[in-house]
């Protein structure tokens, strides 16, 4: 019997690379990560993207000849068909760069390419929170808010690659919502990802006179030392405004996932990245919510979830890619 | 040879049902119209479906075995798979109404079930404005705002039936935006429906001292006769007032797209319905506050299109599900 497929996933960020080889049914070998050092330019990142490739398989114990397929998952503004990362803010100063080709001339295997939340909502639909369910939409919290829809098992590229861009979901008019790192207003990233809820925090501090301990720590934070997370920890502690913050942080995503409910209505939503931290009580205000200000039927009977691959769905959800690429052509 | 596949195509209504004989290329027979007369009860609206259905036949000087399959078009909430209208609003007193499974019973041949919008969504795209496009939105504004998403050629029905239920994107916060028909508030349908636009054309009056042409019409008005039709008309004519609400019925409609441009990101956007009559010029609004407001690369790439078939587009998408039902199995 021929031994199963193996696939190597590549997921690119912009201060480390991280690959593994996946089998065909998910598992991962052991990982490795390189440090992305965009600054060094294109022609080093895309040394280093073929580098950590090889490792990813030696520490798999493999050989190249193993390897059925590649997947690379990078951020970022990209043209998916094409194979071009556009212009990435966060891998400056690379701009119109192939890299499925350059990939592919090196391994001269098929390699498939995606963006790097989509390629997250595939590897958590394979074998993270949405194994078995037909569709799923994938909110991922960080810096930004990242997203990516599953229908039908396959990743809704969108017809100009920007199919599932959920941090740009608006949740305000455009007039007065919140300023966006788009330039454009009322955007959920805006409101729900790390650095907003910090900033949420800080503005919301004057509802709250007494001192309450995330009052104190944004009084002596120097400059940004405090994170999301120190929020949700505090909160979960008792402190009235971080309790306020996290609160208000489930109903801009709620409002998120009402926005998907309308449009793509998924079997499952599943929020990945920082907040899974949050624990259960903070699903269940998403939950709450989304019941409250969504559509009622499709509110009543959607899953919602966390993440389950952590910062490994990047590179199961790329391999998940080249499987898709290799299987079904 | 053999003569090319035939279908039927029901669409059912509020008011009426309307059917034709679609060919495989999508060319229509004569369509017949029968009133639906949804308060005689559920068993005589699934009797006319079925006269309906036989007087299309009749009206293309056909019989029932040059029939491949039958599509069947309903409003309102609905299970697609169990094939079941659940409590539709303008067809009461239906409830629970399985319907694919009656036609086929009485005329023994594939039946395809469809949520209306969506089907008109997929008329538009197999002989309408979205011929050729890979995937297309439709907004359909009525009474209502209905929507239709295709993505490869086949209707998004979401895993709970409500795919595409654009009339329910939310544009404002839940807290402050207008109060929609669903209890819910900020909903698109509570801005743009033709409804909505002749509430807003109301509400807006105070802010024209002067006498314009739709304050007067306004103010005769006894109870509903204004339309969103005459406000569109005025506005052509040089009136203010209307000016005003179509452009502000442009920059709702756009933030519409602009969710649908972060989420399916589709090759074309499709306005069908009342406002079709608006002329290029509203569409051109659209397009420019799409291109403010929306994440820039889609929003410089989308078509955004008026449907070009009318009140056919559903019973044509009804005949399409029917036609991808027996060629897809």
């Amino acid at each position: 019997m021929a031994a199963a497929l193996k696939f190597v996933g590549l997921d690119v960020g912009g201060t480390t690379m991280k690959a593994a080889v996946v089998d065909d049914y998910g598992l991962a070998g052991p990982s490795v990560s390189l440090p992305t050092e965009a600054h060094r330019g294109a022609d080093v990142g895309l040394e280093t993207m073929c580098e950590t490739i090889r490792r990813a398989v030696a520490a798999s114990r493999l050989t190249m000849t193993d390897v059925a397929g590649i997947g690379v998952a990078t951020p970022g503004l990209m043209d998916i068909k094409l194979g071009i990362i556009l212009d990435p803010p966060n891998l400056k100063p690379w701009r119109n760069v192939e890299i499925p080709q350059h990939i592919r001339k090196v391994f001269h295997k098929p390699v498939a390419f995606q963006n790097d939340a989509n390629a997250a909502a595939l590897g958590e639909h394979w074998v993270g929170a949405g194994k078995g369910a037909p569709s799923l939409v994938l909110f991922t919290l960080g810096t930004g808010v990242g997203g990516g829809i599953i229908v039908d098992g396959r990743v809704l590229e969108g017809e100009h690659s920007h199919g599932g861009e959920l941090g740009h979901l608006r949740i305000d008019l455009p007039d007065r919502g919140r300023l966006c790192g788009c330039g454009r207003r009322g955007c959920l990233e805006a409101y729900a990802s790390a650095t907003a809820v910090v900033d949420r925090a800080r503005e919301d501090q004057a509802g709250y006179r007494g001192p309450t301990r995330l009052r104190e720590m944004l009084a002596a934070d120097d400059v940004s030392g405090v994170s999301a997370k120190d929020v949700f920890d505090v909160a979960a502690q008792g402190d009235l405004l971080a309790q306020k913050v996290v609160e208000d942080t489930a109903y801009y995503l709620a409002l998120g996932a009402c926005a998907v409910m309308a449009t793509v209505d998924p079997e499952m939503i599943v929020f990945g990245g920082g907040m899974t931290a949050a624990g259960d009580s903070f699903l269940a205000k998403i939950r709450e919510y989304a019941l409250r200000f969504g559509l009622a039927y499709p509110a009543s009977k959607v899953q919602i979830r966390f993440a389950q691959l952590g910062s490994d769905a990047g590179f199961i959800g790329a391999a998940a890619c080249a499987r898709q690429l290799v299987k079904q052509g």
